[in-house]
């Protein structure tokens, strides 16, 4: 099965040892960005993957294609387009300190300026058996939204899977209100398959309600099934995060259209929290593609998600080898 | 308000990565010292600020002005004298492992070789409003206990507002006896008026005694009242770190001459705990130079604190906004 | 005196030891600039000097104004304005191997968003004796267009000298065209004292006449002087690239409305090129300032620039006693 | 055209800045052979590449695919066999201190110990249009004889264009004397379309002689059109090197059946010589595969292959753009 | 006292804070090894130490000596031969994702190639008076169970006593079943004077068998004392690791004819625990010959084994004035 | 023949890439010293080598010893005395720009503060048979005269070698004049058997006059030998340093007492010129040890010291092999 992703690279720079912007000179450079985190992963466990964006055509854009390469990823259906590839400087936490993260300019990047019209969707679906769109598309520009209807409605038409992201982040929509992004996520979410969200999402964005009458976690079910229901969505996953005193958790959960599954919750330990949700999708994802059942997937990407926070950088880079290992041997740290 | 501080820079130089100095070539180098960390959160927080020293006036000694100027903290009362700046090595701790200080020759550098003639004080004291002087200097040399003490009677005189610190270290003062020592505290102390130290400098350096017949928390207020009334002092603070099985914990006081107040401890999560101590000091000055409540100063300052050992070298670079963000949204570990 | 400069701080990253972008994840960040470079050399030559100009108000703002004074550049002018900062990835070159420069979204820059009513220049110009504006604002947007004609035609009214510096890029402005380029030119520069410029800025740009009958010396001459009488402008500098074989040289030139003094040429040996002429234009203005005689202004400012080829980025860092000694001492090679 | 290779990949170590072992801790990896700098410049200058070889199973051939696809060269061919990668460290030299290579153990190499049984030359061939063999598989092992030959043989019936590559070393020969290696090279070159050697390898290594009457360019002509005619060699080409005085130059030279075309010399400026020969390769092959004529192709290789050595490591990373800027404004040093 | 080690050297190649090899070009060089590692750290308790191992006569091998050197080791004895260091990349692992060792061709080293011909222990054994060998030699090669046999049968004959590490790994034993294995161990043991190892080694490897009918802990003094009987050995002991929730301790046992003492576990927080047993082996070398009591021996051999994994790289560093500050003040972080 | 050294160990803090000490956090931290590097060179040629010196008893002193260790000095006649070592920063020059050291300090170092009583001569000279003294010590301190003629003393009257090096530097002799130091000078000579030095130095500090009625190579002769008489001095050494236009070239020198032989000057290219005067020396010393003769030293010494100029830092790490190779090969750029 051939899977491809619809989704900005962005560069990410980030200051060694835990040190602020204002300590040092010297800065880490890294490629990254939702679709890239989940090809990347799912490249790693040994599917084949393409993603499809547009970067500038200058010597940037080139070292970004050469890591998009490293990571697994296949490159030829990165276009040039504008000038500028979004940033972001990423200071990493420590204990009580949080990381902070600081954008600069993503609207007008490369991505951000190309509208269906910058992309050849028609000839890239002939390739491809899925596809990632991530939500950010709907939030970032007029572009970008206008990219992702065309191409999840071509998609669908074609019979090619679509697995969407709700990804909101308010920060991102200061200047359209809720209803205005309402409009733009029921737009797109006839034409999904697989989606990515959270109860929040249903309720605060979608304006779902809750059957109060019900015990919490029916009222989640019951939920999620109407949800899935109204937009003809064949699978819908999202993880949940716990804390008991000092220790934290990460659980997550899978639908179909009869059950939702969740998995037992793991403890994070966290070197580099960034893009580790991207490795619980990825997991999920690879479960769907490989119709494990739900009770499969949801251990394995919680166990993916888990690892993927031990990782430095955005991109989880874990082996079935490696999630297969923590799953089976969690107290070995050290193989040789 | 106009903040200064009269003290030591010194360069410190710490390997990568936790690596021992045996085990590495590379070395970062900082400039620190208590009047800097000070004064450079304080210039984070927003005040205007200023260091009164003396540095070697060739290649490193412009190298260490640089470095204060990025800091926040203004350059234009930083005179040449001598030819050295005291410099420390930082082998970082981890775990069991202690963090190990090697000093290298402090006692001559152009800061211990500059007593009172070589600065113009009285210029100096019609700029600014506080002046922070570390006890530091009455340790050190003959030259820096004399700039000291002619500095702390100049501001007095003068309506400029003294803040001191015991800041005493039986390493400094091993040719000296305590009593020697309690001299020139003695001496400084009457020209005060925000004072940092503990409970034990009052009994074991001042040679003050406990009313044992109280309570313990009691015998704190009654000879921390008992000190500052002896020496005319308006505020008197001070940290308490404890330990709970593997946990440990900060907590800090403030008193004013009628009450004693103690902040809520806080949990220390350890990058580095160099220079931490003075970003409870910098929250107190935030403070009392503010007028808050001393309830207000104690969680602010604890919280400071807390912030500063999360962060790597000895220099405090939190601004109210992070410490802020600490005090209400404890738990949010990722900014976006 | 207390010189300023309004003009852009951009970010520069460059990777280590002449790597190119595909062959790195470390990055050198550096913040420069035609204003802050001059001014930070001027800074090292002991003058009082202020950046105007505006930042986002982000971490990333902030550890740019702190880099900006730890070249000993004030930022008490620099105010908060967008979210961006414009940023350019420098691949040193080597032997053959130009160095290649690559710019990120220049335009929409917290600079190039920010027009007269973004700054109060009225305020600014009560502070300081000269101000310095790059060339490049006439470029780059309408916004920065607007602040700097108002800049200047205050600074003219208010009797603070205006210094310019034509830095005409035709990559800059491949939308308008040379026409458009040279009413923005003849309009800036009646306010004008001290001009940075090229023959070529005069024929090229402004349309300027050779006497094609005068020996080409005389030309140049004569050109000159007919320029800074058209505009009344005090003096006119530039610098003359030779090569002769493999080897490069650098020289410049300073008039005044009398003469035209050139100065003996230097062999280049470069390490780093780019920032290289705000050298040259530092060593002038530092001249002009003091009422240097012309030939002691052009020899120092081409030693100078000669210098600053040798130094790592943009920003020439060098001394009086430095300059003196290379013109004094040039076969010296080590200093202990 | 879809060109491939067959060949080693090598980790090659590198301690910074030119230090020597002994003198550093620190050390840059990469991956290298000929093969692999061949393609990476060709997939550089936008053709389709591919290398076949064998890595190990484990993390470390992981990681040596990762750089591999980051080159442009795709990896689906690259199987796995042994565990071992054969390595090298590279001290570099400066001025009259040569570069110094130590290797480790290249023999037990996973390609060094793959015999053609390893690969599935078959179905590899039906894939591509021209395939890179380097001599140094005829030097390694009886396996990677064995498997050139085998690939060799298998190319050539098969209509894909054979490339080979004489580099004859004798230190990697000490136990075979020459008429065991002329054995081997005489085996494969009725295979060859495109070989790349020296005057010295026709006459020392295959035993041939000059016709001493003649000129000693005439000689050479002679010798090489003597060459390809008795193996039915289409090309033939490679470098010469030059020096006067302190500089050296770098020329090369192309033959048909007709003509040998030489390169006008250029200098060599030397940031790290490792693989630049492989520069020249890339660009006959370029020319080569698009039909252009000799001197343009000579022009273009030894552009190529000077600009190869103001590169760090052993792949030329050089594009078309690069080498038409060097070829057109060799003397511009500054791009942006 | 003079104490030697017969062991490999191996160089370890670590990419920096926790990256995986696809993330990084940079790696760290260390020489390590079971011999290296103890002897350093007896080293750094004040004792002389050499260590008889062969290196190739290259570039590498004189580095590897010279590292040697610098961790306090002799490398008089360290003779030439092959041209190969075994070597093993080390990616460091956090929190539940392990570290990962990928060894690199070990057999073919210059160690693994050397028999008892390769060296000359009998003027070696002149110079020591106790020789640790590492059971790795068993595993190895035939050229290694060669030497080792042969130097352990001179030491004994000589009266210079033999220490000797089970360290039996089965992954290097895979060609070999555990009869084969438990023939070399049974034929080195009778020349061993003090011998590390577990309970599992007695029972698995040597197939020995418990008393059932005996509690737990009475069993393994009963098979101890039967094992040490058996061979003469005079002194036994080994380290137990257990756990409890998310803590992990260290413990160790230590034997003499009569008794077995074990130490009071302490806690392990990890910062690198390759090697970290060796810091026990070489606390206890330190108590055995310096004839410290069975507890004292223990425990400090245990605090010196919790410190070795604080310590990143493999080689115990630690002073006996560290051992013994975490054994009196554990509660101490920062020593100044 | 075992060589030894007395004279100081340095600690050399390095800024990376031509870096200036403003541009940088990150240092490399060397140990150096004349003694350091001599030995270090004689100890890579093969001769065994200790270094008799004072260092403070610290991690700082534990990190020099394990250095000098590395570098192939023993390290047992290294006593513990004071607390510093001195230090000097080395930011190195590019092109015109010098290499700038600044000193710290230098004078309360542990080798400073140290006399002939800090040192156990007697036994240190039973087991030498040629000592360096460098002749910084006479410029120091009391101590460090005080310690040096008590050396050269006791091992003139034990028949052990003495070899003494002018080293002569105004810079460090500011409070003493010239007539001071030359009765320093003349005290110690009698002692020397092999003296380094200059003409300049026989002139201007120890007043010789040379016989202007000779030609200038004569002048030479007669002035080297009348010193050489004077002293009883049975080799006398030293290097000239010529330009021609941008070249620089190495020559040196050697006496005995019958002629002068002079080396053919060599091209310096340089990377890093502290400390390349002692590869010259090196070489002599070698040659002396081996009874060379005069033209073999020269020769070698010169190729040694252009070679020093190749490397990094200050110690020479040159072998026979590399010294030979430029010698015999000087147009070879890769060796493998």
């Amino acid at each position: 099965m051939k899977i491809a992703a619809f989704g900005e690279v962005m560069m990410r720079l980030t200051p060694p040892e835990y040190l602020m912007l204002e300590q040092t000179k010297e800065l880490r450079l890294d490629f990254t960005g939702t679709g890239v985190n989940i090809l990347s992963n799912l490249a790693h466990f040994g599917c084949q993957t393409s993603l499809i964006t547009n970067l500038p055509d200058n010597r940037l854009g080139d070292a970004a294609k050469a890591s998009i390469r490293q990571l697994g990823i296949q490159d030829h259906w990165i276009g040039s387009f504008g000038d500028h590839i979004g940033s972001y400087f990423a200071e990493m936490g420590f204990g009580i300190r949080p990381t902070q993260v600081t954008y600069q300019n993503r609207r007008s990047s490369s991505f951000g300026k190309s509208d269906a019209e910058a992309y050849d969707f028609a000839s890239f679906l002939e390739e491809i058996d899925l596809v990632h769109i991530c939500g950010i598309a709907l939030s970032l520009t007029d572009e970008t939204r206008n990219a992702a209807f065309d191409l999840a409605k071509k998609a669908h038409e074609k019979g090619v899977k679509v697995c969407f992201d709700f990804n909101f982040r308010p920060s991102l929509n200061e200047e359209h209100g809720v209803l205005f992004m309402r409009e733009q996520y029921e737009k797109i979410l006839p034409y999904c398959d697989l989606v990515f969200g959270s109860q929040r999402d249903l309720t605060d964005l979608l304006g779902m309600e809750l059957t109060e009458s019900l015990a919490p976690s029916q009222q989640f079910e019951v939920i999620v099934h109407e949800f899935m229901a109204k937009y003809g969505i064949a699978h819908f996953a999202g993880t949940f995060r716990q804390s008991e005193g000092d220790k934290h958790y990460l659980s997550g959960f899978l639908a179909d259209s009869e059950t939702v599954v969740q998995a037992k919750p793991r403890e994070i330990i966290n070197l580099d929290r960034i893009g580790a949700g991207d490795g619980y999708a990825a997991g999920i994802l690879l479960g769907v593609v490989e119709n494990w059942s739900l009770e499969k997937s949801v251990a394995f990407a919680t166990a993916n998600g888990v690892l993927a926070h031990t990782i430095q950088g955005d991109v989880p880079l874990t082996t079935r080898k490696q999630v297969k290992h923590i799953m089976e041997h969690p107290t070995i740290d050290l193989i040789r």
